[in-house]
C-alpha cells in the first residue's frame, strides 16, 4: 500500500476507543492552548483587516470566530481563526517538523465541525488525526524544507488541517487520500513573510485551504491518490532531502505529535531557551542589569536563521529576534505580550542592551538549549546554561500553566466566569461537551 | 532600485494610453479568449462542485459568475471563473513560461473590477499588466520550475493575478510590492495533480489569491517588499534555476506578453503540433485511416514530460496524453470538446490506434514543432513536419476564429442575439464599454 493510502487508511479507521488516553490528554492541552493564543490575538491589527474583508464578503454564518461577536462561512472563519492563532506567535510548536499544529487543525475541525454540530469526542480525534500526520509530514521533510525557504505551518499545516476537516466531514480513505492531494496543490507559505502579517496568513490560509480541500473531496473533485510520496507529488516538491520512513513508521503505535510543546512566551520557540536564560541571568543579578556591559549566548545555528533579525523595527518582528528576546528578558524581567509590541521594540534602553547581545551559533548546541553569558562593567562574569527551554517537550508547561495562560489571554474579552466555563468545557470535551457549545463561549 | 519594486513601480505607473496599440489588441483577444473557454467549460462537474460549495457559503452577490445565473463575493467568483476558463484546457497559453494568463487574470480583474464599476479601459490596462508581469515571472523560472514539479499557472498566476486585481483597486507601489509578497506566499499547483480536477483548482485558486492578496494589501497587511527577489523570496523557492534578467529588461518596452498564444483544440498546447500532424495526416490519406499500421511521432521531450501518458482513463487525463491527441485526431477528423470526454476515451477503436502511436523524444525538436510518419498496412508511408502548432505565437488563431471559439462555445447557453452584442463589448472595450455591462452579458 502506498503511503498516502496508508495516512489516509489511518485516519478513516481510527476511532476515539482507540486513541490512548495520554492523547487525548494532549489534545485536550492542544485545543486549550488553541484557545489561549487565539483569545490573545485577536485584536491584532492583521486580524482586524482580515475579519473587515470578511464583514463584506458576508455569507451564511455558519461558524464562530473567535473572540469576536461574529461567525462566518466555514473556510473564512478557519481563515480568522488560525491567522489570530499564530499572529502573536505564542502557539504550539512540534520542535522536530517545526509545526505549530494547533492553528491549523483547530480552526479546520472548529469551522467544519461547528455547523455539523458533533460532539467534543469527534472534534478531539480529528485534531488527534491532524496533529499526528501533520508531524510526522513535517518530519519527513524537515530541514531542507525550512532551509529552502518553506514555512512549514503553511506548507504541511495544509495536509494536517486537510486530513482533520476530512475525518469531521466523513471522508472515507479514498476521499482522505484525495483531500490530501488537492491539500498539497494548495499548499504554501514563504519564510521571506516572517516579521509581517504575512505569517499569521500562511497559517490562517492553510486552516482554510484544508477545509476547502475536504469539502472538494467531498464534493467528488478528483485528485490523484498518491500525492503525498508520488513522484512530482508534495514531499518531492517541498524539499530536496525527504525521510520517508518518518510518514508511517509505527502509526498508530507510537504518537509522535505528543512531543508538541506549547509555548510560555508569544515568540519564537527557538527564542525560549535563551529569553528562559536571560530572566535566570537577571534574577542571578537581582534586577540590576544596568551593569551589563555585553552577553554572550551560544545557541544552535538554526536560531539565527529562523530568529537572527538583529535590529527588529516592528513587533511582529521582534518575536524573530534572539537579541530582542534576550534583551527585553533582562530589562524587563518579563516576555508576554507587551514586550513584543511596536512599542517596546523602539524603547531607546532596550535597542541600546540589544546592541551588547552577542549571538554564535554551534551546531553542538541543541535548538532547545541555550548558554549565556553576561560581562558586567564591575568585572563580574556570570554564565548560566538552559539545558530544555520552558515550553519544549523536555521542559513542558503544566496543565495549570496553560489554564493560567488562557486566563490571562481572556482576561479583557470574556467575563471570569464565561473564562471558568471554557476550562471546565474544554476539560470535559471527551465528556459531554459539544464543540458548538464550547465554541459559543468563546464569541 | 530592487526588482519586486521595478516590477511594482511599472505596475503603479502605467496609463492606459501608455500601452501599444498592439497589446491593447492583444489584451481584447485575450478577454475574448477567456470568455470562450469558460463558457466552453461552465458545464463540467469541477465548476458545478466548486458552485454548490459557493452557494453553500454564500456572501455579498457582487461579481458575476460567468456563464451562471449567479453573482458572488469578488474572490469565490474569481475562483469559480478561473475554474472554468481552465477545466478544459482550453485557455491561452505563452509558450515560455508556460503561463496560462487569462485564465488567472481576467477573473481577478473581473473580481475585483465590477464591483467598482471600472470601464472598460481599466480592465485592459490590468490585463495587459497582469499578464506582462506573469509572462516575465513566469520566463524568470521557466524550465526548471515545471521540472520540479510545479504548475506554473497555479503558481506564476498568483502573482500576476494579484498585481493585476492590485491595479484595479488602486494601490500604489508600495502596496503593489506588498501585494506580490501576499501572492508569492499563497503560491502554490503542482503538476502531480494534472488529469484530474485539481489541476483546474490551482488555476481558480490563483485567480482568488490574487484577488485576496489586493485585497488584503489594500487593507494595510504588513509584507515583505522585495518578495520576488530576496534570498528566500519567490524566485528562489520555487526553482533551482533562474534567468532573473527576464524580470525587468526592456520592461514597458518589450512586451512579453504579445507572444500568448490562443488554442484551437482543448487540451495541453504541447500536444497541438502532433494534432495538426493528425489532421493532416488523415486529409492526406482522404480519410482513409484504418489502413494504419503505426504512426511514429518525434517531439520536444518536454511533450512527454507534459503529456506523455498513454493510456488516460478520463477526459481530463486525455488533454494529457499526446498518443489521445494524435489517435482521436486520425479517427474522428477533430479536436473539439467532444474528442476529450469519459466516454471517448473508452471507445475501443480509439484505444486500439491509441496503441499504435509511438511518441519519441528529440531535443532537437522545439516544443511548437512536430514530424510525423504513418506506416500503412498496404506500404504506404506518409510524413508530415509540422512547424508551428495551430495556436502558437507564430501560427496564431485569427480574430475571426478567435470569435468562431466564443460563438461555438457560447451556443448552447447565450442566445445568439447576445453572443453578438459580447463580441461587440469586447471589441469596444477600449471605447465605451464598461466591464459590468459586459459581464452582465456573460450571466
Amino acid at each position: 500500500m502506498n503511503i498516502t493510502a496508508r495516512l489516509a487508511r489511518f485516519i478513516a479507521d481510527t476511532r476515539f476507543d482507540d486513541l490512548p488516553a495520554g492523547v487525548v490528554h494532549e489534545a485536550k492541552r492542544s485545543f486549550l492552548d488553541f484557545l489561549a493564543t487565539a483569545l490573545a490575538g485577536a485584536d491584532h491589527p492583521a486580524v482586524g483587516a482580515t475579519l473587515a474583508l470578511i464583514a463584506h464578503w458576508g455569507g451564511t454564518p455558519e461558524a464562530t470566530v473567535v473572540g469576536r461577536h461574529k461567525r462566518a462561512p466555514a473556510p473564512l472563519a478557519a481563515l480568522a481563526n488560525g491567522l489570530m492563532a499564530h499572529v502573536l506567535d505564542y502557539d504550539d510548536t512540534h520542535m522536530p517538523s517545526m509545526l505549530h499544529a494547533a492553528s491549523v487543525v483547530v480552526p479546520a475541525v472548529a469551522g467544519a465541525g461547528e455547523p455539523r454540530r458533533i460532539d467534543g469526542r469527534s472534534a478531539l480525534l480529528a485534531c488527534a488525526l491532524g496533529y499526528e500526520v501533520g508531524v510526522r509530514i513535517g518530519n519527513a521533510i524537515t530541514g531542507s524544507h525550512a532551509r529552502r525557504g518553506w514555512h512549514t505551518t503553511g506548507t504541511v499545516g495544509t495536509l494536517a488541517a486537510a486530513v482533520a476537516a476530512g475525518k469531521v466531514v466523513g471522508l472515507d480513505a479514498g476521499g482522505l487520500a484525495r483531500a490530501l492531494a488537492l491539500a498539497a496543490t494548495q499548499a504554501s507559505g514563504l519564510i521571506a513573510v516572517f516579521g509581517t502579517m504575512g505569517k499569521s496568513l500562511n497559517v490562517g490560509k492553510a486552516a482554510m485551504n484544508g477545509v476547502l480541500a475536504a469539502d472538494l473531496a467531498r464534493a467528488g473533485f478528483t485528485a490523484p491518490l498518491d500525492a503525498v510520496e508520488s513522484e512530482r507529488g508534495f514531499v518531492r516538491v517541498f524539499t530536496d532531502e525527504t525521510s520517508m520512513e518518518e510518514l508511517t513508521t509505527e502509526l498508530g503505535v507510537r504518537w509522535e505529535s505528543a512531543r508538541i510543546g506549547r509555548k510560555p512566551y508569544p515568540c519564537g520557540l527557538v527564542i525560549h531557551p535563551v529569553i528562559d536564560g536571560a530572566l535566570e541571568i537577571r534574577r542571578m543579578l537581582h534586577g540590576q542589569v544596568s551593569g551589563i556591559e555585553h552577553v554572550a549566548v551560544r545557541v544552535n545555528p538554526y536560531v539565527l536563521y529562523l530568529a537572527g533579525k538583529a535590529e527588529p523595527a516592528t513587533g511582529l518582528e521582534s518575536k524573530f529576534s534572539v537579541f530582542h528576546g534576550a534583551a527585553v528578558a533582562l530589562l524587563d524581567g518579563a516576555a508576554d505580550v507587551p514586550q513584543f509590541t511596536d512599542e517596546r521594540v523602539a524603547d531607546p534602553a532596550l535597542v541600546a542592551l540589544r546592541r551588547h547581545i552577542q549571538v554564535t551559533g554551534d551546531e553542538a548546541v541543541r535548538t532547545d538549549e541555550a548558554w549565556l553569558r553576561a560581562q558586567c562593567t564591575d568585572g563580574r562574569s556570570i554564565e548560566h546554561h538552559v539545558a530544555h527551554a520552558s515550553g519544549t517537550i523536555d521542559n513542558p508547561m503544566s496543565d495549570t500553566e496553560l489554564a493560567a495562560k488562557l486566563e490571562r489571554a481572556a482576561a479583557t474579552r470574556l467575563p471570569s466566569a464565561r473564562v471558568r466555563r471554557l476550562l471546565a468545557a474544554v476539560s470535559s470535551l471527551d465528556g459531554d461537551s459539544s464543540l458548538s457549545g464550547l465554541l459559543r463561549l468563546c464569541a
